[in-house]
Formats: C-alpha cells, sequence, structure tokens
C-alpha cells in the first residue's frame, strides 16, 4: 500500500495547545505503512499543527504570551466586519503557524526528537470539534 | 504510479494575496495519484504558500496590515547592501511563511476546510512570473 | 522502493544559520527515488527548517535582527522555571518556524530556486550536533 488515511476527532478549548502525539503514533501503529511519512492536517483555518516541548511554562504561559503580543486578540480586524464574528486573530494566527506537518515514520515509529510533541493549536474563540487528518505515504 | 508532478504559472503583483485552490484541484484532477498527498511548492525565496479563508476583509487589509505590523518593509535591511534592491522585507517573510505547503487527498479532492483555500503570497516589490509545483505522491 | 531514510549530522553553533542544500542534494543522489518529495526534519524542539536566499546581510544580520525584534532572548519566559535554563526563546522560535520542510524532486534533483537555499536555524543557547532526517517517497 502507498497511502492510508487515518482520522481522529477532538474537542477542544479556547485558546488551548494540545498534544496529540499519541493520537498521532495510534494512527501509526494502526496504519499498514510502516515507513514513509505522516501529515497531519487540520481542515480549517483558525488553528496550527507544528510541534513543541509540552511543559506548562511554554504551554500555559510562553506561548499564549508571544502569540498575544504578536498578533493579538482584538476588535479591530476588517475579517469582523465580513461574518460579524471576533475571530479575526484566529485567521491570522493560522495564516503563520499553518494546518499542517509532516513528520517521517521509520518502522512504525514517528521519528520525534525525545522532548518533541506533536501539538494542536486551536485558536479559535469558541470550544470546536475538531477533526484531524493523518495522511500516511510510503 | 507513486509520483506525480504538475505545475502551473501565474501572474502575480506587489503584495497579491492569491487563491490557487482551482488551480491545484485542476492539477489534482489531472493526476493519476488519487490518494495520498500533494506539496505545493514554489521555487523562490521572495514568496510563501498557505492557507486562508479568502474573503476581503482578511486578504485585503488584516494580512496586509500584521506583516507590514511584524516585519515591515523599509529601506534598512542589510540585504539591500549586497544586490541594492528593496526587498529584504519580502525574504524574511518567506522565511516565516514558507514556500511549501502539504495537503491530504482523498479519492481525487483536496481534504481542505469548508472555509479554507491554499493561498500564494507574493512578497516580492515587484510583479512576478510565478511557476507553482504540485508533487502528487501516493 | 517508495520509501527511502537518509540522515546526516551536523555541528551547530549558537544562533547559526545553515545551509545544508548540499547535504540534502547528497543524500538524493545516494536515494534510490528519484521522482517525489524529501521531507526535511530536525528531531527537537529549538530548531527550525526553512528556505532562504543564503547571503551574508539576510543570514549574519536581517534573520537575527528580525528574530531578535519579534521572539527576543531574555530572562523573563516561564520555560526557565521548569528546567532552570534560558531558552525559552528558542522554543518559541522553533514552534513559529518549524522543524520540517517538504521539497518536490524531479529526476534526482530538489526542485528549488536559484536562489533559494534550504537552511537550518539553530536557536538553541549552546553549540549542538543535530542530526537531520531526509524521509525521501516516491
Amino acid at each position: 500500500m502507498v497511502s492510508d488515511l487515518k482520522q481522529f476527532s477532538i474537542k477542544t478549548e479556547v485558546d488551548q495547545i494540545i498534544d496529540i502525539t499519541k493520537f498521532v503514533q495510534k494512527a501509526a501503529d494502526e496504519s499498514s505503512i510502516n515507513d514513509g511519512t505522516v501529515t497531519i492536517f487540520l481542515p480549517g483555518s483558525t488553528g496550527g499543527i507544528t510541534t513543541l516541548e509540552y511543559e506548562p511554562g511554554l504551554v500555559k504561559k510562553d506561548v499564549p504570551a508571544i502569540l498575544q503580543k504578536l498578533i493579538p486578540e482584538g476588535p479591530d480586524y476588517a475579517h469582523h466586519q465580513t461574518w460579524h464574528d471576533h475571530n479575526g486573530h484566529s485567521h491570522l494566527r493560522s495564516f503563520f503557524i499553518k494546518p499542517s506537518f509532516t513528520v517521517p515514520i521509520k518502522e512504525g515509529k514517528l521519528l520525534l526528537g525525545t522532548w518533541q510533541q506533536i501539538i494542536l493549536c486551536e485558536f479559535d474563540e469558541k470550544s470546536r470539534s475538531r477533526t484531524i487528518y493523518c495522511q500516511f505515504v510510503g
């Protein structure tokens, strides 16, 4: 087999940063592909997927603070005029961080570093139920 | 077939943000690969590829404003001493946003969200003719 | 063959931006896969992989300056309370730039632009020996 698509769903809270490594590894365990890559993809425009050392200082304080400094939540985005919502910052954070991330796999294992977790960033202004695709090729 | 390379060309204007979803979907329609991933790639160092909800508030105002706030166009970049051009900001924006983006495909369809478009960002200081590669694997 | 994993190691210095294009091309030369993609991946949470025109103005001045402006090195990150180190900025820069980058390959050649190099960013506060994976699929 050359490609194999898995998916999982996850409930998110506002501004939550979630360690999804175990869900992706579980998908890899169930996949018929043992060597190649997995692309972890969020089908949406107000979230992001990247890696981080998942420890409370970064997750609870430093990452939220740098996001708020660089791309602040606020009432002033033109996007709010289009839909009368308030998540302009959510879209802009997703534009920068992007909702796609690709990791190599060897013998069924994600080739991550010891202190490196795959994270889903919920940038939206309300709780969401998110579907995440794991597309394996190899 | 395991990989299939398609490409298309597009004329860009300064600071333009272009919805290229239909071009990528057309490449997918023409590709022999129906399940796997497509990597959309700009061979250049002054553009970026990411996703965005393609609506005028974000495209015309919010994205240009946040880029100008974080990585301003200006006369002061050391890059300008090397080539005597003025696109230091273009290179730095490309460094952050990156010119590569990978999307899963299932049964010939890009697995994008409803409000999620693939966009090409022209960060350069002049109009360009851009070639975009769509490398399918699966 | 559908996937082929290569790797190389490289010594880095603090805040160094390294052109790794030739190492990735060498891996491509040695790979059995001539058409498809290569995902260049750093297994760690204090580095990044992206592209840049590798010229001294950008490499030595503009990129370090914009990183220091946007995500400054400093004593104030909560991450420092967890491990008593001082590399909070390193993790945050890696969160934004990400340690994964995918490039198309055709007939054994990376489909990069003329002025586009693949770069490894060492964001950590000390010299490191870094292993870089090149996962080919195609």
